[in-house]
């Protein structure tokens, strides 16, 4: 076992260390001639100017006549002048005034009459023409060096005479996947076996700003092999990513192979995630090993490559742009690295609300779910509930205006109800987050959230939801819809190998919980009491996963026998299901959020009968 | 002369009349299958569910070794436990778990020792371990219909084994030059050929919003022969944008032409620009006839094109962002149309200015200078100067705040600077109007600019500038800034066929002029003064162009033959130029202003080397 240590460079300061040596080592960036027509996206390598005048002819501006306004001084409206058929000429838009006219009378402003035309007032010198150089003269700067293309710009400089114009040249970037055990994407990978699918993210992420990248086979963990790669990468590419090896571990060979073949400017940013990145040169070649959890790349992607690619292709970085948002959930982080935490971000009546999302680097869905990064400063504990705080929006602040938050139990209906509501006329993004039933009373009350589903069993009673809203909502301030009932009941393994019939079976089994808070967790709770069952002798009581498909998914791979959950999540996973009981799935909707288009529009598609036909496909439901 | 009165639908109307009439067109849209590693920017047809967990397998979360965490409870940091060989295994980061171990000790928490490993610590179940479908469960849901794939989802479908995705077809528009008059872009064009760069803007603006198009030849304004290819393209396209002939001219068939093949929903909208544009049907095909006037297109491309072009692809149409904006100058408008103005957008510390670009539709450089619109409503007779407005960006508002705002004296060595601080370190957008010395007085007045150039005669001392500051910033507020002696002279034909050599000869041609209240225009009146001229008598005194190049293309294609100005605009147009004097061109810059960085990066780009280098190779001027 083999045992390094990585630096701990700021990230700012590892960004200027390696982007002044970058700029050293590239020098003048390449150029090339590009057709004007072909430019749009392409950077100016320098100042275009016009080599014609727009219009570069006097033109008729209107459809009507040309004539000479010395001509017309006579005419009036109650006495119209008559021009002869040979002392005008007709003109359409766009076509030349012959040296003779100096005018242009509009079509609309004229009669015809036998042998000529009638015309009602007199007209003044270029009038309705548009004179040589009206929009462009020749000599005329465009556009300065290192202006990003524009359609508009094109098309001024064709009209200005330009047909080609001197660019950066685009730079390539090599991305070299690595690893024993990676394999191509499959829907059929083995134990063991891990999915490539970062160099899909970091290519989409480059082309996103434009630059373009070629990605290499995937290269095993054979130092000699990958140093062949590498060096070939480094000299057919203007930049290159290794994926994964940036650590020091046993099989980590990046920082050592870019050592050999150049230099490595940093290994280890105080970055979480992020922290094992590799930043090197080779010759004139930035080569950066990238972690491999995507997370982690992602971030280095983010905070390094983009504004080394950005340079190459003569770009301005784009500036961060921040929003203040109320932070939903305390947010703790380590003072050692600059934290970049992922949230869901809504708006209610009272500004924007961060929610983090999962913290984990191996967790891809935490950036797909993610409207923004938090930024959390190096040597900065995290936040309170409650502080506001500074947010980057990932996705344009309209959209974000135009969500519907929910946040409460899960189930699978809040997606296909998602899925309805975005394909509807009028439509609306849902954002949801799985806080379980007690999460959705909390969420509402503190208007953080329009609604969520909940399905909360009164114990004394052994009702539903009823008794919860007059606890917390004493003097009102939410609204309970009436959702659908929904089969609860244990998920076993395929066949029932464990012998469960009832629910005190459980003790005889690893049992795989839901978390405390969720609907689920309360009715377990509730029937470990009325059963008399000690849960410190239930194996597994303790473990808890946060939506049934997770339980499903323990079971299914036998990381436990049992679980209490829903009949759609056993269906999927092919698992047996022993109904326990029928429980009220019901929405809780903040009061002050009720009348609105977008909770509207929820309730309709949760009304319709496309979704009941989904319902009844997905299974263990009763309308 | 054929002669039709066109509609003036009002735009909103328009647009939903159009767009209503496509969705009933088009019914379902195409959909296709796309690899996901090739999915991104595409448009999701149907929902996305995992068809494998993530991990797939009980993984290692960290380089150490997968222990039974029942054997490691008497283990403590004074106490270290000994761990055998085979009662441990060494796992890397992503390695399987094997099933008779539940837990992964990290390697920096371990010594190694003959024959096995010391620990210092329990470890608890699940510790390091990322359990089966932590990141993503099999059966989730991962992404909603018509979602427009980002990098990172395309990376967790492949997370979640789904490889290959259901995605709305692309559009393909089909975009037709027409005009007997129009060429392909050419730096020679002959006196009357329009040069055809509309088809280069607009298939730009689409593939801004990710649509495909197909540029045909273009065709001549026969009817025959422009009804096949309009016939054609709509059966080839899934969408026919046919250019120019949408008005109701001798040769606009474009209506006609539509009306018979398939149907015309709206022709004239209330735009302005814009209004000559032909809405219809061909089939299921949507053929939009654009106006000829590239800025006109632009507007119906904006407004219309683009709602259908989204619409076909399955996206929404991003809402209009707009910022609040003081009116620099009064705007008038129409009643009849909505306008759309094109304006320069500034920030100083007083906020947001918006400036209006001249508004000629032929004026593509209104839109490459613009950055933002401002949408005068229709029934609206537009802006007093200082009236609040909204103006929609065309650039991120980041770029706005970088941008320093000149106002004044127009010279080409204004152009030079903007181009340097393009390519200085920290880069300046330099946004200039040419709007005269008197207008640089102004602008630095209301603090609507940060600088601009001046040469401002004292027609009593015969000096330049200084008396001006004196008058117009008694309590100071404004520095000047010593910027270059410029040669002033007459420009005349090569040659100087009409025998000019002092200023009085000016009387016996044809003059152009420069505007009120530019430094020229100002030595013009007192030259005429001082030598007792007639202006009255003077032919084209009253013919004004903005800028020096203006004046010198009206005298080098023979619509003047003399006017003042500078010598580097007589050397572009190959002019003969007559000395008149040498000015002091210099710089009035905002007191507020003067310690900003940007206008600091200013004069430093000011006192450059690189710009006396440029000022030599222009000629004209005096250090």
């Amino acid at each position: 076992m083999k045992q390094n240590y990585l630096n701990n460079t700021p990230i700012e300061e590892a960004l200027n260390i390696y982007l002044g040596a970058v700029k050293d080592a590239v020098g003048e960036r390449k150029t090339e001639t590009v057709k004007t027509c072909e430019a749009f996206g392409r950077v100016l390598a320098k100042a275009v100017y016009a080599v014609i005048c727009s219009p570069h002819y006097n033109a008729s501006a209107m459809d009507g006549i040309a004539v000479k306004s010395a001509d017309t001084v006579s005419a009036a409206e109650n006495e119209p002048l008559f021009l002869p058929d040979g002392s005008f000429q007709v003109v359409d838009t766009g076509d030349a005034i012959p040296d003779e006219y100096d005018a242009v009378i509009m079509v609309e402003d004229i009669t015809e009459k036998d042998g000529g035309v009638l015309i009602y007032s007199s007209a003044h010198p270029w009038q309705n023409i548009r004179q040589i150089g009206e929009d462009i003269c020749m000599g005329d700067m465009l556009a300065p060096s290192l202006t990003v293309l524009t359609p508009q710009l094109c098309g001024s400089f064709l009209a200005g005479g330009v047909t080609e114009v001197e660019c950066i040249g685009k730079p390539l970037f090599g991305i070299i996947p690595t690893g024993d055990e990676i394999v191509s994407p499959t829907s059929n990978p083995k134990k063991g076996e891990i999915i490539e699918f970062n160099s899909v993210i970091f290519s989409g992420m480059l082309k996103e700003i434009g630059t373009e990248s070629k990605i290499y086979e995937i290269v095993p963990d054979k130092k000699e092999l990958l140093t062949a790669v590498i060096r070939q990468a480094a000299e057919e590419c203007d930049a290159v990513l290794v994926l994964a090896g940036s650590s020091a571990g046993r099989d980590d060979y990046t920082s050592e192979i870019i050592d050999s073949l150049g230099r490595v400017l940093v290994h280890g940013i105080a970055a979480k995630p992020g922290k094992p990145a590799v930043l090197g040169l080779i010759g004139k070649t930035p080569v950066v090993g990238l972690p491999g959890y995507p997370v982690s790349g992602i971030v280095v992607m983010n905070e390094i490559v983009k504004p080394v690619a950005d340079f190459l292709s003569g770009k301005e970085t784009p500036e961060k742009a921040f929003i203040t948002a109320t932070a939903a959930r305390s947010i703790v982080s380590s003072l050692k690295y600059k934290e970049f935490v992922r949230v869901t971000v809504g708006k209610r009546e009272n500004g924007f609300f961060a929610q983090p999302l999962p913290r984990a680097a191996g967790v891809i869905t935490s950036f797909t779910k993610a409207d923004g990064i938090l930024e959390v400063p190096q040597n900065t504990e995290g936040y309170e509930i409650g502080e506001q705080v500074r947010v980057r929006l990932l996705r344009p602040v309209e959209e974000i205006d135009n969500s519907l938050i929910v946040a409460g139990s899960h189930d699978p209906l809040i997606d296909e109800i998602a899925d309805l509501l975005k394909r509807s006329e009028a439509p609306y993004r849902l954002c949801s987050s799985h806080v379980g039933s007690m999460g959705a009373v909390t969420a509402v009350r503190t208007h953080t959230a329009h609604l969520g589903g909940i399905h909360l069993l009164d114990t004394e009673s052994g009702k539903y939801n009823e008794s919860y809203i007059k606890r917390y909502f004493p003097n009102g301030g939410a609204r309970l819809v009436k959702g659908v009932g929904r089969i609860q009941g244990l998920m076993v393994k395929k066949g029932n190998p464990c012998n469960i019939y009832t629910f005190p079976d459980i003790v005889s089994c690893r049992y795989v919980n839901r978390q405390k808070g969720s609907g689920t967790r309360i009715l377990c709770d509730f029937l470990t009491q009325k059963y008399g069952l000690d849960e410190s002798k239930i194996k597994g009581y303790y473990t808890e996963e946060c939506t049934h498909t997770a339980v499903a998914a323990q079971i299914a791979n036998g990381n436990a026998d049992c679980g209490l959950g829903i009949y759609s999540a056993a269906k999927m996973y092919d698992l047996d299901f022993i109904e326990i009981c029928v429980e009220e799935y019901d929405f809780l909707i903040d009061e002050k959020a009720y009348d609105s288009d977008s909770v509207q529009a929820f309730l309709k598609a949760l009304g319709s009968e496309a979704f009941k036909k989904r319902l009844s496909e997905m299974g263990g439901y009763r309308l």
